[in-house]
């Protein structure tokens, strides 16, 4: 099918998805999860991952492979995670306001669905079966647009998935693959005004930007994460220490791994020293893998390592890479993250009180922690059972985004004659 | 000062208003509404009001001009505006929702303002201190882009209420109106990434047309409103016909006005002649003007009147024009909305629950009715205290946008250590 084809199918399944009760959306989510596990299904998508995985090689890095890789066990978790989503609580008709109004109109503000959500994503095979959920779950169409090096993959689980969503009665292009995986398809679903409710990309840098420049549909940004932690002359320095190594090192591929240390001057002749011992010889004995520091001048006089360069506080590294700097007060270091951060997770560490209101009101990022790691942005680690994906903009959504992120609402208003 | 140079003024003003209390903007707005009722900027402002009347006679409709001229009363009811926005609850700092995660982290989801609203709008000085009073207590600094014909009655005006600002101790550049009223300033709002945090163009389809394809900035589309009034088989015909001639006649100029009415197919030889003496000749005899129906052909086999057109159905008329359709379903007349509608509102008169009970589910507008007019969809009506517009979109704000619809939110959270 062509993309445009493609479009008006998706289109078309939005009134059936709409109408569609929590009892019927959870039924086609059960259904779409024991499709996964059918023996059939499972060998198809293992052939077809296999031959993703043939062509991927060479291309792309270890990591990349590993995370394309699919196994049955792999396949059982994505159809386990499905059934966790039916199991969450139902986002669509929830009453959010509810006015009557002196005149007697009873005015309900209620949670719908958007209607159809396009999904730009790369290469990992179970965000397609992920969002697929969410989607369904919320009442919405999906149109899924993977990476090349996925397509077959994601092709053979669409395909499971669909005999679960026919099965149950609702119509097979609830869940729709966009079969071009060239630029043309991307940039068609950003200007598919009248289709697409709700563009969300996933990936790089380069996808984000692409989006913001060109995309004509309502678009969310997500996902790029320059996370700043400050440690403050009253910060417990201990603390400091772990959370600083817990939210750099403990994954540092993803968006919220902290990029920049932000250290005040008072403390800066303790407590360097002692950082740049926990993340390097210290991690060296244990055999995990130590922190390259990139110094700005004040903390390269106090510890050693790489002088910072000019972009180091300008990029997300997702490596074992920590920019540092030395900042004398939390105003200037506040002013730093205004100006260097893409709005994602900051985190200050303290114990007076008023610096932590001061950096909570002050720095305007999604996620603002006082005293913890920033790799708790995460719609699991909030509470929202599920996630498809982190806003780093302000508008409709921001941060972990959840089923309530995913659904529109509407104002349903009931009278009985009533005229202005 | 240059569009530039404003957006940078603008952007200043942010980290000083997010950091204002309830307190402190309330000051500003009383502030703000005392400057409008100085005798001196009063002079100003009518003085500048007249050079605008006097440039745009002879360009622009009498109705036009009409909203165009400002008066003592009329500069009055600015600054009583101003004073009624003051007094509603503060949209800044409520907490959304708070969980207490099992690991001891207490996260908060926050209210915060957006930061920086920039608002294009046309002749109406009165938005000028609406707009502005309304982005001051929900804490953003807005950035004013009026139409030509009242730039210098909004020039006079923003001078005024900059000296409340200032007296209560907030950045002037705040409340900011761009200089420049040709297309290549709204156009420069529309690309203001990393300046604007919303923008929301009040104007015709053109307006919003331009910002959908042009905008890169987040955007809110308001205002279009082709809004359809559907009479079932079972309506009560006296509160029909009451309803009906509300929604289209009590002032058709305005987005929530009826455009288009659908009559069931059972009742239409009954109803339509009722309607057609209600709104022809009953409205004559009151001196009233008469609505000029636009008839399908069901209707035309029915009563006289003017043949509709092949736009007739997708026109919004701001006028005394209606059309009408014959339909023989209420699933007809949902499928006629789903193709014909902008999504503002939409209306069923009926005593089926079950079509009522469909219609709401089904219609995937904004607003959707229950045996009441469509005129009902406005920020006072729905109990919001006031508004900045009316959102056709499902991201982020969807209806009457309130105070509440100027705020974003963020997370924050607190912890005593936690790592993941």
């Amino acid at each position: 099918m062509t993309t445009q084809e493609i479009l008006e199918a998706a289109r078309s399944a939005k009134s059936a998805l709409a109408l569609a009760d929590n009892t019927a959306r959870n039924a086609a989510l059960l259904g779409m999860a024991d499709a996964l596990c059918d023996a059939q299904n499972q060998s198809a998508i293992l052939a077809a991952n296999a031959e993703d995985m043939a062509a991927a090689k060479g291309h792309i890095s270890d990591v990349m492979l590993d995370r394309l890789a699919l196994t049955v066990p792999r396949i059982e978790a994505m159809a386990q995670g499905i059934r966790e989503v039916a199991a969450l609580p139902d986002p669509v008709g929830r009453v959010l306001n509810r006015v009557e109004r002196p005149n007697g109109l009873v005015i309900e503000k209620t949670a719908v669905p958007m209607g159809v959500i396009a999904i730009i994503y790369e290469s990992r095979p179970n965000v397609t079966s992920d969002a697929a959920a969410l989607a369904i779950k919320s009442g919405n169409a999906c149109i899924l647009r993977c990476g090349k090096e996925a397509w077959r993959s994601a092709h053979a689980i669409v395909t499971a998935l669909r005999q679960g969503l026919k099965k149950a009665g609702l119509p097979e292009t609830a869940v729709c693959l966009i079969e071009d995986t060239t630029h043309a398809s991307a940039n068609a679903l950003m200007t598919a005004v009248g289709y697409v409710d709700l563009l969300i990309p996933r990936g790089g840098a380069g996808l984000i930007r692409a989006c913001v420049q060109n995309a004509k549909v309502p678009c969310i940004q997500t996902g790029t994460g320059i996370c700043h932690v400050y440690v403050d002359d009253t910060a417990d320095l201990d603390k400091a220490l772990d959370i600083i190594e817990n939210a750099k090192a403990s994954r540092p591929s993803v968006c919220n791994a902290e990029e920049v240390c932000l250290v005040h001057s008072a403390i800066a002749g303790e407590f360097l020293p002692r950082l740049a011992q926990r993340l390097g010889p210290d991690r060296i004995a244990k055999g995990l893998h130590p922190i390259e520091l990139r110094l700005d001048k004040r903390a390269a006089a106090i510890i050693s390592g790489t002088p910072a360069g000019e972009k180091d506080f300008d990029t997300e590294f997702l490596d074992y890479i920590l920019a540092v700097k030395v900042v004398d007060s939390v105003e200037e270091a506040i002013g730093h993250i205004a100006e260097h951060s893409t709005g994602h997770s900051e985190a200050i560490l303290t114990q007076t009180q008023a610096h932590a209101d001061l950096f909570t009101a002050a720095v305007d990022s999604a996620a603002v922690y006082v005293n913890c790691s920033t790799r708790f942005t995460d719609g699991g680690e909030f509470g929202l059972g599920c996630e498809m994906g982190i806003s780093t903009q302000k508008l409709h959504a921001r941060g972990p985004m959840g089923l309530a992120e995913l659904c529109s609402y509407k104002y349903i208003i009931h009278g009985n004659g009533q005229i202005r």
